[in-house]
């Protein structure tokens, strides 16, 4: 793919805020000409599929600020300096659940935001959940509750869930289970 | 929701580039605490689905610099100002492609970056395409080519398709088929 290739001329840190992080590059294209590359640096995520004892998922509703409305999600977050994705994961799920998974599954990574964001997020499923004796974080606004496979896959159809790591997850959990 | 809703106190731009909108607000929690929230602002984008004459899709292969890879992708792009999303579609699929769609059948909207941009997507099939008088925008240094739905399938399985919107187009487009 060499006659695709851009490289990078120049690089600047242009916003260094409390949580984004945004460079600005100078490039040489594939027929030599330059031009300009504007991207968010991010750390990467990991995103749970969770399976309750019951065999229903575990998602939660949180309030997402920039687009001003609750959406379902599967739990997720940043991957801290030092942590490996599993670690994250448990540690995600357990802040945002308060249910610890005794073993994490790889399904795959999915690159949201390709045209301005350097995120790649891991989708794990997740098993053995215990209740922690850790509660929920404090910090973190949002509503658990637990759905079916099916009734999953019948929100995506419908419209009702709308954010990638959550459709692109359970895509692939009813994928590894021969659903899909 | 009204228990999960963050409201907003204070409104900044803290970064105008030239791809990027950055801005920085103050907002009041649930519990009545203050944060901080920091987020792109983006015009929103459509991405196509397009059938050839022959049954398989168009995709394109393009070099993405956040990454600094390539990615097997479906044709997109921003919407422009005056543009609604239908217009949007024909115009950036005749750019990137050298192909005019007869017809466009919307399937659905999609969020990929909730945490940190108001960015939607939205996802159209592209029928009865011709090959336009327009050649391809010499700007844009892409390569198209064409797939099978199942070989499209089978790359998102490989994990050698990650890119969201290309991953949600394909899924939603073998569902429409009920092919998943």
């Amino acid at each position: 793919m060499e006659k695709l290739k851009e490289t990078t001329i120049t690089s600047e840190k242009v916003y260094d805020g409390a949580l984004l992080r945004v460079r600005k590059d100078s490039v040489r294209l594939p027929d030599g000409k330059t031009s300009v590359r504007e991207y968010i640096r991010h750390p990467g995520a990991v995103a749970l599929i969770p399976w309750l004892p019951d065999g229903k998922l575990l998602l939660i509703r949180q309030f997402r600020y920039p687009l001003k409305r609750v959406f379902i999600e599967l739990p997720a977050g940043k991957i801290d300096p030092g942590e490996n994705p599993e670690q994250t994961g448990i540690r995600e799920l357990e802040e945002e659940t308060g249910y610890r998974a005794g073993r994490l599954l790889y399904l795959s990574s999915i690159h949201p935001c390709i045209g301005y964001s350097d995120e790649v997020i891991h989708l794990y499923e997740a098993f053995d959940l215990q209740r922690s004796q850790r509660c929920p974080d404090e910090h973190e606004f949002m509503e658990i509750f637990s759905l079916s496979l099916d009734e999953a896959l019948r929100l995506i159809e419908k419209g009702e869930i709308t954010d990638v790591k959550t459709l692109a997850g359970i895509y692939a959990a009813a994928h590894r289970k021969g659903r899909s």
